[in-house]
């Protein structure tokens, strides 16, 4: 922050005027967020002719016309905020991309950076030729066009979905908020409530689960136990507003509030009401959870209450002792964040987090603390609980019980590190 | 909706089965919506390889790989949804795009389809080289970068943004909701409370206005009463996630929730506390509201309730009688929407519609009706009534008190035509 030696009535014509930069200036008193006060803000050290008071480059000539962009993208010097896509991939068609978790601010994932997991690719569909057919243990089978699903009533609901596999138990642990726990986001669904669509063709005796199939070369198929299709389980085909993106599912996705984001079936061409589930490959071999006695956990469909620190976060940076704020993000699969507590000492003390409004069940919940870094080495976590009174465990408590061999539905708490100067690194790795 | 003639158990496997696609075909009973059934949907009649039950070509071949789109962007199929640019623009300079709401669900803008209106083109600026000054009737002036705004305390909020001439009193009247009411959109806007700055720099004894100016060629300028500055007033950097997009005022803009767009100025570089107004060109010749008398309403800040209907409207077309959903929406500078009136019959009567929850303060707020559409002419409508309890008027109220030389400010109802042959069209043009 500069200090100007003089106010000027006219900054767009005062490039004559000269101004004072102070580096450092401390600031005073309890000003900011009320009490907070006394730290000292980052100085401008630069010296360009596009500072205060003058009157910058840009401010000189007319920008881009309107219409360049008939559909918009961010700006240039945004370009490094992009998916964060793994290069040890051992092939493309198993792979996943990240949501930079640690550059984004609020709840809602934007479209383009929305987190990607697929098995076969992404599929390119023509609405036109997409259908869904529902079939098995139902009075009457059907076969919907995509504009007869957009005829049922509909609803918008913001949630989160998240890979179950986020991240893994073992080392190396990632460097990132993204590293870690970036398949993991969050949007403004629009679509409609399954239970109608399984009125219409009416549920038989017996009919215990659904077997959603997609239309990706996959064909991933999941089993989907019928309360949660009776319950609260959408048809999604709008995104943030607009019909879903090629990578989210397009044109019609299942959406399963709270649970793994793999069953959350994308492409979704077939929906078979049976007895018994599948036991698919990806609820057996895959997406299954191996205890240290070597049984396996099948459908653990809930992602557990979660949180992290997004900022200040690996890799990022303090500048300078004094205020900062601590932001991060709260979710659980079983409905909304109840609080959220924060540590800045290794976990030896916590304090409450303020919760961002309005906190909405299965969706992010933004968390922020402000607090004063002294410039020494500290440690910094978040815990999450949820309206059941859920506790989000540490690693060594996950450890303890399920081993490393179990791969998904890691919850822990995740510390970060700062050292004397400001550097922000994975407390774990 | 089609209906095979038998139920399949694995149809990625049963391109050989043959099922019955019958056209129209009336679903049974009160199982839409809970008793709004006896609806026909529309039948299949394509016969492409593509359809059950056959394989579709897509789940053929893998899709296209991992990391091919680093940041993604919507279907080739939806390439036609896109920001609506008026062909008769005099001059780029003074230009707007407006969001295509009758293509989109929920509340929630997509950045790439947000509304645009500018008066200068649109700036490219470099966040490191940006600043912001705080000068006027202030203890201690400063100026700010942008990482020193970013360590203020921040806040997260969904609102609403609108321009004020939207749309205008004359004829022609615009064809589809965009063309109407496009100068409209909505997210999640993240920044720092204007207030927090304001105690910062300590404001002096008469301090009752502050002008804020933008950094684009136009140094768009508009006083903003001290009241609102301290309230809910915000400096924003982010929007639904990410960075502000260059055409929403990146790296920063005001956002003054529930005011007319152009006092929202973007590319924010300088905040000047007075005792009086600056009378700037956007608040005298422009965004002033002329009386029939000749007399000038001026500093018309507050947007009032408001609402369209956006499926079924203007442009789109029912295909067949029977069950349809009205949706659309509502918004209220005044703060939230408490109910949304529909009329089916031409403002004879109306119903209630169903909100979606959480209704969120100064956001767009979805509302819907379940309607049985008869088949014979209808004009549809919808009316806003925010927690103030003001009633969105009619046009011709909205006249007989401005006249048509009043320019902003147009909150009227707007009333859909439906023809016989589903065709939809502005009741008004």
């Amino acid at each position: 922050m500069t200090e100007p030696t003089e106010s000027g009535e006219d900054l767009t014509a005062t490039s004559r005027r000269r101004f004072l930069r102070e580096g450092g200036a401390v600031l005073g008193g309890a000003v900011v967020a009320g009490g907070l006060g006394g730290s000292k803000l980052s100085a401008a050290t630069e010296n360009s002719e596009n500072l205060p008071p003058n009157v910058p480059a840009w401010m000189k000539t007319p920008g881009d016309p309107m219409g360049s962009q008939l559909y918009g993208t961010p700006s240039p010097f945004e370009k490094g905020v992009v998916k964060n896509i793994a290069r040890n991939l051992p092939q493309y068609l198993s792979a996943s991309g990240r949501t930079p978790l640690q550059d984004l601010d609020g709840i809602i994932t934007p479209n383009g950076l929305f987190y990607e997991r697929h098995h076969a690719g992404v599929p390119t569909i023509d609405p036109a030729q997409h259908r869904l057919m529902l079939h098995g243990l139902v009075d009457k089978p059907l076969i919907f066009t995509m504009e007869d699903i957009r005829r049922f009533p509909s609803e918008s609901h913001i949630y989160f979905l998240e890979c179950s596999g986020n991240p893994n138990y073992k080392k190396p642990y990632g460097k990132t908020a993204s590293d870690l726990v970036g398949l993991l986001s969050c949007a403004e669904w629009t679509g409609v409530r399954l239970k109608l669509v399984l009125q219409e063709v009416g549920l038989r005796p017996g009919a215990k689960w659904v077997v959603a199939e997609g239309a990706d070369a996959a064909a991933m198929t999941r089993s989907i136990p019928i309360e949660k299709c009776l319950d609260d389980a959408m048809l999604v085909y709008s995104q943030n507003g607009e019909r879903l993106r090629p990578q989210q599912g397009y044109p019609l996705r299942l959406l399963l509030p709270g649970f793994e984001g793999n069953m959350n079936v994308k492409w979704l061409r077939r929906l078979h009401v049976t007895a018994d589930p599948a036991y698919s490959r990806e609820e057996t071999s895959k997406y299954s959870d191996l205890m240290p006695d070597g049984t396996a956990r099948e459908f653990t469909f809930y992602m557990e209450a979660k949180s992290i620190i997004t900022r200040p976060s690996g890799g990022q940076r303090l500048t300078t002792p004094g205020f900062h704020e601590i932001s991060g993000i709260a979710w659980s699969g079983r409905g909304k964040i109840r609080r959220v507590h924060v540590s800045v000492d290794d976990g030896k003390s916590w304090q409450e987090a303020q919760l961002q409004e309005p906190v909405l069940t299965r969706a992010l919940t933004r968390f922020r603390l402000p607090w004063h870094w002294d410039g020494k080495p500290a440690v910094i976590q978040s815990r999450a609980i949820d309206e059941t009174g859920y506790v989000q465990p540490t690693l060594a408590e996950l450890l303890a019980v399920r081993g490393d061999n179990y791969y998904y539905h890691n919850n822990a708490i995740w510390p970060w590190r700062i050292a004397a100067d400001g550097e922000v690194t994975n407390a774990k790795a």
